[in-house]
């Protein structure tokens, strides 16, 4: 008997006990022997007829002091008892998997270390990409490469809200609403819709791929809520869509690292991920580009992620080696150097002719002109600020 | 100092070469050591000047018996000397890698039996999807599901040439002589039109997720030299393009496996993987759908996934336990019994409108007709062979 335990009896938790349920079958013969949910840990009250009913426990030191339990899997979220749980738990010589974005994010140069000096795991495919398997393949297909960049659609909610606004011309404010009706944003959709969780997810990817810390607070965040329909107009008339993006790209030993609206050709490939999917595409140097698809959030394709690393950390109970070092000064390069092209629009073309470079001019509309510019830098956007009213990074 | 020997230095040795002195710092980062090819295995005359020179051997018994060599790729291809050396190599002790899909297709079960015997590897990243991570995110990141179904666009020639007939009109003389003209076509180009190619990644996929060899002999197998122009009219028509499709499907402990072109939908996720790209989508019990879509053959693409199987070796050198059992009369379900939707195209309306029942009549050419059908199997479509001029299956 292989023993686990979940901490959290949320979405996520019910979903992992539902999986290791349902597939235990097939489970059993990967791993030569059955695996079983020992404890649940959560405060609330559970339903006496829900399966795992009997495996409820609001103390967390029977898990903690469990020889028999060797897995734990931390659905609970949240970077306090989260954290204090999983470094307990992982001093104690039991791997740890998890879905909290939020405690890799923050936590997770820390807890690494402490899981690769007691030789246990601490994996977290899960917390990037819901089920899309992503952070494995980063970390052993592509090992062979140097990556040079991550592009990510990482946030179901923003692109099922921007994929409403694009194919129903329905407005931000609307297109919220009916993603909160379906469960697909909270109520109170902060940390979607400002791009903090997306900001969280490829914080995670960049500390992977670039093996340095990229802390949260030194990315770039912008979030959707000041799309309009006039912007989902200009990016038609550009025959493209906007995208929340987060990408890290490494250039001349620097992190260029954002979380923002971004205007996408069609028939690119991360065009066309719609809905509450996500895609992460992958530049390497022998590899070219790779891309991967998949539900982004969701009970189950989130468990099948969080049970995939429990099943690693059975099959092979050896230290995986994920590690970043701690976060450098100077590492992440100060936003005001990004760059890229830009949509801009404008009441002053003349003024904007004047200061940039313009490759293309979109659209007239009511006064407004809207520009593509060459390749610049936020700063060099900054000393026309002035002179306009808004501007989109192009992807 | 970590050696390796690599055996072919054609395109796809030559490629690993490449990638392991491109990228010979962050490779010693990641594994701690110095990775080293120490020999590389070929009988042709090699330029004095390239990089490998002084590596060239013609005498496999060296590198057998090497004790320092770790690791070998087999990157020549072929089931005859590839077989005898591999086997001679996983009995020594030594763990494989390889891009030899032909090899793993037929003797994939004997291999990795042996690997596993011996406590070492023989890893196959590099034989399906070329440089697309899929065989590990099979095994390890999908491993909580009970994979139901693998359909994917396994070939890029015959993707480069459909891509061009529906892009630019062209005929398959046409489209074909094109992709010969530019390196993605062999001289003679049967193993890629005739679907052969695709047939043994199929086969390979479906051994791996369903657990017993799947032999390409039971595999339907039809190539695209039979597309016409015709067929992209009737594919355009229903807002659908023509791709050659590999799919794997369990259903009732059986697997229902083909490689065939099919007809599809527009704006589903494989129907715009064009050109020479691969993808494979997986369907799985907890993730439902994930897709894996990038470059699917080339130099540094299929090499970046061979020096990865090196690395995983590299970094953990226990058996990885890939494995199936071997083929079983009656697994793979009998091709008459496939099933699915048909694209008919007849001068007989009234005769197939009698026989089956039909979903959609699509549109009426030169006194031809064509008909999608409801789900039926190949045996019922048997039935009317008499009154269709030919058939293609919906995806």
């Amino acid at each position: 008997m292989l023993n686990v335990a979940v901490m959290g009896y949320g979405v996520v938790g019910s979903g992992v006990c539902e999986v290791i349920r349902t597939n235990a079958k097939s489970l059993s013969e990967k791993l030569g022997d059955r695996v079983e949910v020992k404890y649940v840990l959560d405060i609330k009250q559970v339903d006496p007829a829900d399966p795992e009913a009997s495996k409820i426990t609001s103390d967390f030191e029977q898990i903690l002091n469990d020889p028999e339990v060797m897995v734990v899997a931390e659905v609970m979220g949240g970077a306090t008892f989260a954290y204090d749980y999983t470094k307990k738990l992982l001093l104690a010589g039991k791997h740890v998997v998890t879905s909290n974005k939020e405690l890799v994010a923050t936590k997770g140069t820390e807890l690494l270390k402490i899981a690769k000096d007691h030789n246990v795991n601490y994996l977290f495919e899960a917390s990037v990409g819901g089920g899309i398997p992503i952070i494995r393949p980063l970390y052993s297909c592509l090992a062979a490469n140097e990556i040079t960049r991550i592009t990510g659609i990482l946030n179901g909610t923003t692109n099922y809200i921007l994929t409403k606004m694009f194919r129903e011309g329905a407005d931000f404010a609307t297109a919220l609403k009916e993603a909160q009706e379906k469960g697909y944003a909270e109520r109170n959709p902060s940390a979607d819709v400002d791009g903090i969780d997306a900001c969280r997810k490829i914080a995670i990817l960049a500390s992977l791929v670039f093996g340095k810390e990229v802390e949260c607070d030194k990315i770039k965040t912008v979030g959707i809520t000041g799309i309009t329909e006039s912007d989902v107009a200009y990016a038609e008339a550009m025959d493209s869509v906007i995208k929340l993006i987060g990408q890290a790209e490494l250039k001349d030993g620097k992190v260029y690292v954002s979380v923002e609206p971004r205007v996408i050709k069609k028939g690119t490939p991360l065009a066309s991920i719609d809905d509450v999917f996500n895609g992460i595409m992958v530049n390497g140097n022998a590899i070219g580009e790779v891309v991967f698809y998949g539900p982004g959030a969701g009970k189950l394709p989130t468990a099948s992620a969080v049970v995939a690393d429990i099943i690693d950390c059975l099959r092979n109970d050896r230290n995986r080696e994920y590690c970043w070092t701690p976060a450098e000064n100077g590492f992440v390069a100060d936003s005001e150097n990004n760059f890229g092209q830009y949509l801009l629009i404008t009441k002053d073309p003349a003024s904007v002719e004047q200061k940039l470079t313009i490759r293309e001019r979109i659209t007239v509309t009511d006064g407004e002109c809207a520009f593509v510019t060459e390749e610049i830098t936020e700063k060099q956007l900054q000393t026309i600020s002035n002179s306009i009213l808004k501007y989109i990074k192009l992807c």
